[in-house]
């Protein structure tokens, strides 16, 4: 049976979701070592979103084959008993067989959090940026306008090798101004290697005077790491939602 | 001068606010550490409550004499620059001489977090208690009912060597049932030794149905730890507020 599996973590301590070669020390990694224990066999956990090294997730989606007759909610216990404390299961639902997490994905929602005020969160410091600079909202906006849509956004990504086409389309990008804090929602059909980051790195550039947001389009159009700003902490962002 | 310092603190990997002997490991050890660096002379800090280990806050209150040229604002900015990521200093605010953070404070709010579904919240993870258990909330309040108020404590208090008196006053217990959680909130003029934590562990036992709301008469009139319920742990408590 094909399952479906909502998944929260704090990836502070981890090598980013997926499980590469010899280490253990990776979201993905930890999940399917409990689940083959539980059903005695190995399985494998496919993950919709890759996240990178200290990159959270409040609704990550996996899809993984289990052969048990454990109901639903016997596996989200068993899930949430063996694995660690930052890693937690929000629900298991059975799945159509044609069910991939990955492939099927039409869309995520990533969320980026960024301190601008003098005011240390101690409660909620894994998750967001301590910037403690203002930035000039505004013109983090207009740059925003420039980079949504459908581009080509070679000039976010960090892999040079990265072979196939670099074209995404970001439905929207969200910047809301709270007390001390600024958070930038980026929802699209797609995500670059470290694109999110590189697009925050960027914003946050203009919102301190070193970029015009007019620039944006010459660095869309250049297709050139190099032209576009530096990849912003792991620790804010966060993969909010999938969408099916 | 005097000063009034406003301080927050995720407790978990601490031994409690208050110094003591060699032992380093405590929030009031790590401040003075840093004050006494700032001011190249040893320091004294005087916090309103001892909290225990384990416990946080997010309104400790603290007074130290310093003889400084700094700004209230520098000497937040230069604690939290060499505070662990876990302690932050919310304010600094110049106060009378006559100012004792302790001997002051007129009342104290306390906020105890129990987790009562199956979500495991891999964020908050730190800051409440994951009992797992749904609750009979009627039956807490009506029990919090009779121990509001002015009372001898001594049942609910863990130093057996308590010479003075244990009457305090509590104003209110205030019980909220939020989507898997119940928050209890404690506002008193004073607390005995891991008062908060007996009071919440036998008010969870009411919960349960182990005990009845009419038994904390009888518990209140015995003057006897054996009679309270079991010291909920400290992850779950927060001192919210000094009152003054």
């Amino acid at each position: 049976m094909n399952y479906k599996l909502i998944i929260q973590y704090d990836g502070t301590r981890y090598d980013g979701w997926q499980r590469q070669g010899n280490t253990e020390n990776t979201i993905q990694g930890r999940i399917e070592e409990v689940l083959s224990r539980m059903v005695q066999a190995p399985v494998e956990v496919q993950g919709a979103g890759r996240t990178d090294a200290g990159v959270h997730a409040l609704g990550q989606v996996a899809s993984v084959f289990l052969d048990t007759d454990a109901s639903e909610d016997e596996i989200c216990r068993y899930l949430n008993q063996y694995l660690p404390e930052d890693i937690g299961v929000a629900e298991v639902r059975q799945a159509a067989d044609r069910f991939h997490a990955r492939l099927n994905a039409s869309g995520k929602v990533y969320r980026y959090r960024i301190g601008t005020g003098a005011y240390k969160n101690v409660f909620e410091r894994k998750y967001y940026y301590p910037l403690g600079k203002e930035l000039d909202v505004a013109g983090m906006r207009a740059a925003a306008a420039i980079l949504a849509g459908e581009h080509d956004f070679k000039s976010f990504c960090s892999n040079k090798r990265m072979k196939k086409s670099t074209v995404r389309r970001l439905q929207r990008i969200d910047i809301r101004e709270k007390a001390g804090e600024i958070e930038i929602t980026y929802e699209g059909d797609g995500f670059l290697y470290n694109m999110v980051r590189i697009l925050t790195g960027t914003l946050i550039e203009v919102g301190q005077g070193k970029r015009s947001p007019d620039s944006m389009k010459e660095i869309l159009v250049g297709r050139n790491r190099k032209l576009a700003g530096y990849t912003a902490p792991a620790r804010g962002l966060v993969l909010a939602e999938v969408k099916y």
